[in-house]
């Protein structure tokens, strides 16, 4: 999801991109070249690098939604592939690596308020993994640091809000495509109706802002920081997105229950994201709220 | 070095012990069997377990002195090692895993203090992760809290001071050698010259206290928390350890240069670990100061 935008949001800045996939995706289609490679195939990764004269890698390959019940493959390809990343960077001389990380490295530090109010977090928040997508997150921040510090891959980590927009689906994201249902299911003429979660606090993030983002570190001149927060930096619960789907769909029918954690994974992450430092270093300013995202977001779909 | 003193305290203990290692070693010895495999070898780790009926794994194997410069490698036995001890444990109805952790799981929150005087931290301290050796060692805790979570695995991860003791050689530990050197060259008649690090406070365990708290580890009928320290709760620098040798050894020779990092490896996770929960749940009192350490240690170097 984040893959395919951040591809036609570099073309269109007039980059050459070459996607890197286990098989040949839609993002292609805006691509200058295209690879197909298993990203835990440390010599595979390398040679595309190398065959290619990659500049920066926007690595977002990683297991999310199977984590959980697998551990072993989690590590493998969320760990195992960054080490094939940072290890082929480092030998192709790839100047920058821009992780798309995530808030789960904050595990359970936040969400504890049990009244749903997330809290508002910098990005100077010490990380407190929880479940294994979480810990595979921060081992591949961490191994990132070192590389940072000692290769000279200017590795940058991202860390988004809860991102909503074409392509994230319920398949791929499980309860993550929770916001992409709120919107998709009313434009195809069908109610929606969420369990639970209407009290939780989120930062809600439209999928172009995180393209956004997630360009200007790699375009950025120079990067001070290793950690940064694309977020929206404002909390927002279910029903406000239902306001704006309301906004754009007259008569939508969206029915959404109590509670917290509406993505129900059991998850303790959820807060505001403050950018401060994107803001500063990368010059990063959310170019949607929810009522023009969730318009942009039916305008792609009507396509 | 951690791994041959359990081994014996246990079977002192009365305990059958299987040592599994990558070759035959001289723990061998005192245990009641052995296997030879690679702990990143899943299913060779699971055959083992699953022979020997095995009911508590101790788990010490890793990657150390060279993490830094092979995060790859670093990754395979720290992290791939752990799982395969995690599944395994998990597919063998092991009770307890019993990890050696490390309190480099503190990184640079600590040895923030130029003066040398290492802060005193709690077993609630949060972590914060710097070198590869210390990334490794989160991402194994992380995990094996999961498998506790989810699996029915009772992991326990120990944290310890800087352990001295026979066995803990340069060779193999690296700059982490240098408690061991300050006892047994003077052993030996040979003078020792430490280049600097005097001023560095630190909390030193001798290595049978280490015995000790893991074999208490492995023996309590509840462990409630998931994080220990096996420490001596006391802060120490290399001048104190100097005049427990030279009150075992009159004459012994020892020059200790200023500074902080007698380690050399630029570590910052010097402190003094408070260990209220060890002494809580495990029944956990180090039996060793420093004085009545370094003579155990020469009485065993004598033999």
């Amino acid at each position: 999801m984040i893959g395919l935008a951040v591809v036609r949001r570099l073309a269109e800045m007039g980059h050459e991109v070459v996607v890197l996939d286990l098989r040949p995706e839609p993002a292609d289609s805006a691509a200058t070249g295209s690879a197909v490679a298993d990203v835990t195939d440390r010599e595979a990764v390398r040679k595309v690098l190398l065959e290619h004269e990659i500049e920066t890698v926007v690595h977002t390959a990683a297991l999310v939604a199977t984590a959980q019940r697998d551990p072993v493959r989690a590590f493998e390809i969320n760990v195992g592939g960054t080490l094939a990343v940072l290890e082929g960077a480092r030998a192709a001389d790839v100047e920058r690596v821009v992780y798309c990380s995530s808030r789960a490295v904050y595990g359970d530090v936040l969400g504890a308020d049990p009244r749903g109010s997330a809290p508002r977090i910098s990005e100077r928040q010490p990380v407190n993994p929880k479940g294994v997508y979480d810990v595979t997150k921060v081992a591949a921040e961490g191994l990132g640091r070192n590389y940072r510090r000692d290769h000279g891959v200017e590795f940058v980590a991202l860390r988004y809000g809860s991102i909503y927009g074409p392509g994230k689906d319920v398949a791929s994201h499980g309860g993550f495509g929770i916001l992409s249902r709120m919107v998709e299911d009313p434009a195809r003429g069908r109610p929606v109706r969420v369990e639970r979660g209407g009290d939780q606090v989120d930062d809600m993030i439209y999928v172009e802002d995180v393209a956004l983002g997630t360009a200007l570190a790699v375009t950025a001149t120079s990067v001070p920081e290793t950690e940064y927060h694309v977020s929206s930096g404002v909390g927002h619960t279910l029903h406000d997105l239902a306001a704006a789907v309301e906004a754009a769909i007259p008569g939508a029918e969206i029915e959404i229950g109590p509670g917290l954690d509406h993505v129900g994974f059991g998850i303790d992450y959820y807060a505001v994201l403050e950018n401060d430092r994107a803001r500063r270093d990368l010059g990063f300013e959310p170019e949607f709220d929810l009522r023009t995202g969730v318009a942009d977001y039916l305008a792609r779909l009507a396509h």
